[in-house]
């Protein structure tokens, strides 16, 4: 149930992990741990910038994962001094080609009164409309990166400081945004109004640190004080935290799917462990969809602790029906034609002896394209198990999110285009249930449910509801879900 | 609980995979496959050979693992032909410095009537008598595996065929030994007297397949059709399987610790799940060793049946109370003092939001120093559990293999050092537990346990009762346990 | 005598070499290999920009050889269309630290009316100043390169179109360029209004070229068109090249030191090939500084043609007297300290055999630091030499380029510090001398030598004479010749 | 003239470069130099064993340059102690397919008596039935190399030190070879009967060297002691060098074509510069073939020493009309269709401000295919030459080599299948000649040129005349030259 998923293309993902220290020694080495432990929240490259008295901005980026790039001493040895912040990143969806390095995050600008690097975790929903403004006006883009217009706003604002002119630039910006960024001397971290994507602060001896997850905390051995608030800039340094409120209040709407999947379990979301929530998840789903088999299985890893909750609700044994393999890299090329069919197996495989004849619930957290399942599906069936019972820990997923998540386009989306016995026949099994929104929220810690007339969370990628509108988006032809 | 190890460091480890198939277009491609599913059999290095009526014999040996160096066209077009065998392998605990390439399996030999390569896995217990009477006579050795005395003893056989030559050659080694060899046309598959080490056949298409284990006769979409039986030589062309019987007929010493940990759980041994047999052994360990708590945590991932098991038998509720980083790699270096005791944060992270305040069980395979067992007891009191109590699937491992897997000395090993109770106090913990052999006997189906006199399996790392004299070990000093 | 120095550390150093092509199929393996033509003139890093209808603008950057980076098909595929330009550089003195890749030229930005990239040879002598206004106003630059002030000078224009935007650009900058520049449709070359630096236009088919030198169109079958007139534009179309001047008209001060060792000697500058104009400095340095000998011999690759001119003049004989290992590259490391001082071995030999009890001349092409000249000094003693007399093919070299060259501050200039006879005793040499500077102009074609009103050459290095006044370093406390 | 040569495809190469010292700290040092001043002799590989008394033997082997494999302080420091030997090898022509790192020199046996490690230049010419004979006996080979035979004939020598061992294998041996190897404390070098292949001894402070060459002492500070002569076995420890004969005495016939073209111009061969000799053979061919013309130029670089005495002794002026790219490596890939027939303009350009309305000499070592000479004319000719007159440092070049250089078949040779005359044609320039054998003798020392009855020197591949009976070769079909 860890964050490496055997099928990554048929899963929404999360694009973005967040790390910064300051008042370390070293800051790039806690940092390069921080951004190990996110690497689930983005795995495509990796970027570092950290800030010394003597010898200044340092930064590096790299494609590929943290532990290969950022732990030789030839690497570490030239990002010097007591502050930094970091990032990790999945490509986004819309670029055309492949990512240059140039993309990768931490992006850094040259102010008068000093330089500042920024990392994102996020999405700019008018980034089209304030780049094109932008470049009317001279400034240079570097990147194909939406996350740059922050940058470049900051360049034309008037104020004297960086965190005000950080505040100016953010005030320009609609969407989804987590910020970590650094002067010489100050960590910064914004949420955007709505706080939909984590953020949370930590305490490291005489220092402190930033990151999307508490799971990042605990690898660095940091303590967890606080979430950043939604609205909320902390401006650190040495000697303290300022707590900034440079937006309109309003209610928050966190992502829901940082519960279902995104987020490590090891992690701590609104004081509770996101595994147990997952857990729970299970628990609702055993209640609201019961069915009658001999093993709950999980689809590994991401079914896992949902399957562990259901099995204890309803009383069906438990059992790892299906085994990864875990020496899958991304890197495994099928040599030919010939097997290239056979492409599933090279993850995972059935536990033949154990299926044999059985009644099996497979538990997965949730079903984007629906080819992985149907993949699941027919090695399950083919190693001669009797039915094949589908329980899904979230809501069926019919819209694409446009704050910082990796979505297939609407069409691609199963229950975009059928319906649930639809889905259950182009699965091909006998039984498929998804758990209710509400069941979802109730297990997430809302006894009553979701509010739907002021929805707890964000949920856009189940309801259609955007809490922000994508301005973008629309321009070029998105229609949202129309008013009932 | 798949075979990537956080701690392997701490465990014993098999030291080879072998696998091989004859008549199937590009034999290579399905040769890489099997050893990918055989990888946690072997993670240093792999080597496949291969012939090809035009091309003749080709070999590729790499280090590292199989994704990452038998996938891409480059190597697999050098590799044609529709007959090949291969070896992943674990460094030799016994060899001096870095392992050579040229130690990498399989080995091959030019005789007068063609050639020939082998691999094998297991240990030669007579290999330095064997090669120093070799070299005496002229023989050049290019590797400093044992396993190559099995080539020059072929080269110096007077008979005229090559499976000929290999019976007289395997009639002069001792110890364990699973083989895979291949000439030009013929695929070659022999155990051991005992059949310490595992062997099984496979039917794919019009073709055959030789593989340690069942789970590489599934990635390829081959069907299991029996296990090779112990002194069993079998003789393979496209025209189909012959049966040898080179050695005087003995009752079968199986290794008990393919059941326990080396073996992947989705195979199949003695037409049995390894899930199911593990998770069996945590029913009986739950029987053995009750224990008042609130929950069940596997150490992961080797743990988790047994842990699974445990908590089915008890009624204690199971749960990931640890969590592994899927990105830790073997390469992470720590970058610096300061945070280089941190290792184990870099591979494992407590859920700590689930353990604060609860009696936990912890369930693990094995001890074998007992490092990695401290550090984790640490990690769990340090997130604020009440009581640990650990639980182990397996026999305090109180003596050193011989037959192919790499032990600490004997002196290393917590369990040859002290009592149970020293050991207690040792790690720590509230209480430690082992599963009896009688239990584990049961566990993998016996159900009247060890049969003390004639013991169903190999079992001499619990027993210190060796089936097969260790002769080059004693005569480098070590010591049999006393007759009692 | 081609361009790739064994003493890189003691020689003056062009920083970089431009070329570009427009209206042919492929444009970016014309680039490649004009750009392997120009290796010489710069070794660090090289870079690409192309644009293709289709698929836009795409880059490529690396540190290397050309040869190394730009010919594998999986590079060059990136890089479409008929239009393209590329730049190689040597690391720039004044940076801090390794150069980043962001470093490498061409530079590329994209304004509101479509992108444009740019590859400059030369070096801005108010870039402190233009940066500083240009960051105070908002720009962001990405590089520590002063060239990135002319993207960031058009991107503020507010010219309609790009020739326009860069006219306006190059107008505010002072200093030694010469530009080529691309739209997504045209090609464009610019040389400063006293031309210190080369471009040279070229025909390929139906297409056009601009290289900083004649060899690299050789290299692709262009014929060579001319030369581009100091303060020249050109805008190349394929329909043709539109000549535009869009500076105030100046009298020519090319550098004179191109001559002498830059470019490579099968360029043709001035409808003189360089290796001819070599030789004759070689003529004129042996009716200048006669001395009775018994060979003439160069300091390898540089010095040679020189060497033969001397040796055709005065009648001595020419021989090799010392030879280059071809097979040294820069990645050679000393491997202990025991060797450390063996350095110059690696790289030179001396022909013991012809040299011993020989009075020889050692023609070479000028003296930087000196350093190189000592060591190559006792090799040939050692070797048994009776005599040794230094020839230089250049004035004594003592003011730094502050326009696209390399130096060392002053101070590290030998002939700085030391009067002629100085320097012969600080190197220990029978002889030393060099070629006046009206000699030197004599052998480039001026019959009377140099216009001291009036020099027909930017020849600073030797006169302290600048073309063009060095703001930035003034401001930073570089002191200019005294007036006499 | 150094020996790197642009057009490897149409030269004859010498196959290997051989290298050892003993008597010195940190040997691997020494033989790396060594072997980086002899790359010239094989520039695909290179290996290098060593022996510590406390890590015992050592080895490393890697394809590719010298400078790159074996100067990092990570590859060095696994090859530690006082005694060294190394080999540098290009690829075989007969071996199938791509040689394989096994195929690398040293080779290495462990013997009864401790181990040996061996390194040959030159070539079996009875290696195929030694190996048969061997393979029948039981010896596993584990190269193609017919070099490993020595190894085996040595393992199964009944002698008590492995000196004598050599010597039994050696005896046994027919064609032409010089060999360096070691034992833990011994340095050996040999020379066969007729000395056709070089080796010198070579003086480094307390200890002492072999090599191919002298310019390989120089590199490394070691003083030239003597040549070792034909026939001869030195033993070397750190007490001194001992001489042993071990064959039966003949007439030396070392290779005439190590003074044309194989060795290095700094090397000294019978106390005289390889350079001088060079340039001796063009004052004879100038003598033997005077035209008119207005300039003497080589073919870069191996035509240079030629072509500068050729020009001394006609008072023709030199000059250099072709022009190396110094940045061309082996690794270039011509990057599409279109250009790849400008393949020679990668490597060479023509001085076309020097060659226009000339009539040109042109000075090349050798012609062996022939398609070089061919290109190299149609530049010049393009370049607007009047006339081309090819004069070559060699006689016509008729008939392989089978001692350890790579040489095309008989048919491919161009002057094997045409006369004089008919190559000119093929050629296409104004006039073709040769340097007559006896020309070449006298510039070599003999006064009286060949001595048809007993030649000084091997030149089989002039005269068809091969000193040792190519056994193998005549086994597989070659005809030899018909009695007269």
């Amino acid at each position: 149930m860890p964050p490496a998923h055997p099928f990554d293309d048929d899963k929404l993902k999360e694009e973005c992990g967040i790390f910064g220290v300051v008042g370390v020694a070293d800051a790039a080495n806690f940092v390069a741990l921080g951004l190990h432990a996110l690497q689930h929240r983005g795995q495509e490259a990796g970027g570092i910038v950290v800030h010394d008295a003597e010898q200044g901005f340092n930064s590096a980026r790299r494609f590929g994962y943290v532990r290969d790039n950022f732990t030789s001493h030839s690497v570490m040895k030239t990002l010097p001094g007591p502050i930094g912040i970091g990032h990790v990143r999945y490509s986004t969806a819309g670029s055309k080609g492949a990512t240059a390095i140039r993309d990768v995050q931490p992006f850094f600008g040259e102010f008068s009164m000093g330089g500042a690097a920024i990392a994102h975790n996020g999405n700019i929903t008018n980034a089209d409309a304030l780049r094109r403004d932008l470049i009317e006006r001279g400034s240079i883009f570097q990147s194909s990166s939406d996350s740059e217009c922050i940058i470049h706003l900051m360049a034309r604002s008037m104020q004297r400081n960086i965190p005000e002119r950080m505040k100016d630039a953010l005030r320009s910006v609609e969407g989804a945004f987590s910020v970590v960024a650094m002067t010489r001397t100050k960590l910064i971290g914004v949420r955007d109004p709505l706080g939909v994507r984590p953020l949370v602060l930590g305490r490291l001896g005489e220092g402190w640190a930033l990151s999307s997850e508490t799971c990042a905390l605990d690898i660095i051995g940091a303590d967890f004080v606080r979430e950043i608030e939604p609205g909320e800039m902390v401006v650190i340094t040495e000697n303290g935290v300022e707590s900034h409120r440079p937006f309109e209040q309003k209610p928050s709407r966190f992502c829901i799917f940082e519960h279902v999947y995104f987020s490590r379990p090891d992690s701590i979301i609104g004081g509770r462990s996101v595994y147990e929530t997952r857990r729970q998840i299970g628990v609702e789903l055993a209640r609201e969809t019961p069915v009658e088999a001999d093993l709950v299985c999980p689809v590994p890893d991401s079914g896992t602790p949902a399957a562990i909750g259901y099995s204890q609700e309803s009383g069906i044994p438990y059992a790892m029906g299906i085994i990864r393999n875990q020496y899958m890299g991304r890197t495994f090329i099928e040599p030919s034609e010939q097997i290239r069919n056979m492409g599933v197996r090279l993850k995972l495989n059935v536990n033949r002896a154990l299926i044999r004849g059985k009644r099996v619930i497979l538990v997965d957290d949730s079903v984007v394209r629906g080819t992985t399942s149907r993949k699941i599906k027919e090695m399950i069936l083919d190693a001669g198990a009797k039915e094949v019972h589908f329980r899904i820990a979230s809501p069926p997923t019919m819209w694409p999110c446009f704050y910082g998540v990796d979505t297939p386009e609407r069409e691609k989306l199963l229950a975009a285009t059928m319906s649930e016995e639809e889905m259950r026949k182009h699965l091909g099994v006998n039984s498929l249930k998804f758990i209710s929104l509400d069941g979802l929220y109730r297990a997430v810690g809302e006894a009553n449910g979701r509010d739907a007339k002021a929805p707890q969370y964000c949920d856009a990628c189940f309801s259609g509801e955007y809490p922000v509108r994508p301005a973008d988006m629309i321009a070029k032809g998105f229609e949202l879900k129309a008013a009932e």
